[in-house]
């Protein structure tokens, strides 16, 4: 067991990088990236970090020279042997050779490209200009970093035993909502929490509590470095990337509107099963639904992401029942902004009503919410998010107009073709 | 930086037996044991365990078979050169050479005598025959071990995340106290918690916390093995067994009326400065003030024990005041039953009118309270006192006749002895 305070103690990035795999990252960009190198690999993707607390100074409180030298540091990296072996041997939602051996000789050889960083405003621009395949790969790495600095600001200044009462305390915080957890019957829940991880010490601690803690109920993490290590499930699916660069490349807007079609076209061709979620807030979820091709339907489930979740769950659940589908078989997983009490409450409203699964993130990895003074370990919201593909730009409208991406007349031009009426802005906490 | 809950994960005894040194015990049985050394070696006295928490039946809960093995691994033990060189070479209360050579020497064979186990009402009883200078040095150990014994009971049935949550809560609770007193002026704090600790491991690392959390207002610790290590002052003076045994020793009325003042004539021709602290409850503080002479109330100062602290305190004030004496030029220690509330009570209460000075036990090295189903972690009020001297009962009145220790009809006598009015009894929590 690691002793993460004496750890953290004790940091030096050479035996504690903050990114220490190139298979340090979620599962779901490694399934993303096989479909993306089958069909796009070459498309000109520009990536960029915005950090959406912005009271929080980013610039300020990290320093640029050692935020350049583990960016540096993972553009050393490259697949391990293990790394591939497990890859390519492992089980992954129950499927043996889940990722073609065309794929793993790219992944083996791949390497992170360069990245730009400036500052404005007391934050980072940081942004990843090249192929979609690999500017996409250093999406959750970047984040990760920049949390992880950011704590390490903190936790640097801190004495021992300071630094050891401060993980007990995160600790108790911790398995108290896993023994809330516990309570709730037929739970099914993973870690999503990578890319805004206090850090990853820590990120391991809370999978290693959950598997202790939980049991079978805790179906494994989306951090591949750790599914590996511990032994347990790799967990994701897709993200809005995909979305967001399909509708940019496409031609007018009759493609751009199918765009979002297309994707789980594709994706259905790569995945199967449970792999089959849909994500359908990119452009508005009543708007996509509506519009759905009918074989969507028979997906195995969705993925409620920037609506509230209970009225996510309540359309769904509708749109199965319109489309002649028993919600009773199909998965709906909640992954935005969950914590203890919205996953209780969420679990009384749907459970066996439908299949449940959580995605449990910010608040299970780095809810070190008033443990240091002034908020300085409160999570933040940080994201990296597609700018532009071949040139154009990308956007995002999701279902809180909080979380919409893109240059306001494209965001205008985007909610005129997905016809996405008022919506209700809702804060972004984490 | 210890991993206490691998290490108890990891419990073997052999690498981590209760008590593991002879000098694993309270510095007061050393300084009371040259004193011993020097006029009554030879006097038989014999020690016995009490548990005056009988609903916990010990005998219960811990195994005779583990309790003789930690009991004779004791027996084992001897004074390590290191140890010796540290006794006799250290500074103690500003004093080099506290020991004498030949107390050193007699302390460098010194073996712990054999002891007596049977069982009886789900208690075990536990009593050591033999010279009091051998015997004397069993009150630490067995109530360390005793103590001990019962945690790993416990602890011995739960997971490594379990038991990581469980030193998280713990140290946490700690840390608050601590962060508590950091905010008492002019506060002087020791840690006097070694015979009712958790484990060995706890206090060590509760000694720890106090040294980072308090800086100079934590004073040291009564363990010596600990002080040694830790580099902190080894904190104690003397306790009831003197006058327990001095006046179970004294014939006739008026001898051992006068009895406990021999006690102190005695101990200040071996000690002087803050080691001349007068421990006036063994036969009731009232009385014992009254009578005393003159040249004790120059003493530095008194340790309140068995009375209600303000109480004690209040009276020790008044007492000098009586004799002459400056209270604020004074040293009043608070030993009995401490926690964080009644600390800032007291410091409320007598800042400014005395130096005070606290030695806070139980609830700093076993406050597991609440932490176990059960309460099966909670503290126990377990004690080892004397029993007889040369055949003749020992008597402790104490000013909480709930303490009171002796055969009937001799606490009878001693109380007509010692003019001890009614008492109000109060209940003994820790």
């Amino acid at each position: 067991m690691v002793d993460i305070a004496t750890r953290v103690y004790n940091h030096a990035w050479k035996i504690d990088p903050i990114v220490r795999s190139v298979i340090d990252t979620d599962f779901y960009k490694l399934l993303m990236a096989q479909t993306i190198y089958r069909r796009h690999r070459d498309a000109a993707v520009t990536f960029g970090v915005t950090n959406r607390t912005t009271r929080v100074r980013l610039a300020d409180i990290i320093d640029p020279g050692e935020l350049r030298e583990q960016l540096d540091h993972v553009r050393t990296l490259r697949l391990s042997r293990g790394e591939s072996t497990w890859l390519r041997g492992n089980t992954f939602y129950g499927r043996r050779q889940m990722f073609s051996s065309d794929f793993m000789e790219w992944f083996e050889e791949f390497r992170f490209p360069e990245y730009e960083l400036t500052q404005r405003d007391g934050q980072y621009e940081l942004t990843f200009h090249g192929p979609w395949i690999e500017t996409t790969m250093w999406e959750i790495p970047a984040l990760s970093i920049l949390n992880e600095l950011r704590s390490r600001g903190v936790t640097r200044g801190m004495g021992k035993f300071e630094l050891q009462v401060l993980y007990a305390r995160a600790m108790t915080r911790v398995w108290e909502k896993i023994e809330r957890l516990r309570k709730l019957p037929g739970l099914r829940i993973s870690d999503f929490g990578t890319r805004r991880r206090h850090g990853f010490l820590w990120q391991d601690w809370c999978v290693q509590a959950m598997i202790e803690g939980l049991g079978p109920a805790f179906s494994g993490t989306s951090n591949c470095l750790i599914a590996m290590r511990r032994e347990v499930e790799a967990i994701g699916t897709n993200a809005h990337e995909l979305p967001m660069v399909y509708t940019a490349l496409a031609d007018g807007d009759e493609a751009q509107r199918r765009a979002p079609y297309e994707v789980l076209a594709d994706w259905q061709q790569d995945y199967q099963g449970n792999l089959l979620i849909i994500l359908p807030d990119t452009y508005g979820t009543t708007n996509f639904l509506k519009h759905a091709p009918d074989w969507i339907a028979g997906w195995t489930g969705i993925r409620i992401d920037s609506v509230d979740p209970i009225v996510g769950g309540e359309q769904a659940i509708r749109w199965w029942e319109s489309r002649g589908q028993d919600p009773k078989n199909k998965l709906t997983i909640f992954s935005d902004g969950l914590d203890i009490d919205v996953i209780e409450r969420l679990h009384a409203h749907f459970n066996g009503r439908t299949r449940i699964s959580y995605g449990w993130g910010t608040l299970l990895t780095n809810d070190f919410r008033g443990m240091a003074p002034d908020g300085l370990l409160d999570p933040i919201s940080v994201v990296c998010k597609v700018i532009s593909a071949d040139g154009r730009p990308a956007v995002k409208l999701s279902d809180n107009p909080t979380k919409a991406t893109g240059p306001a007349e494209e965001v205008d031009h985007y909610r005129r073709l997905f016809e996405v009426q008022e919506q209700v802005a809702q804060p972004v906490l984490v």
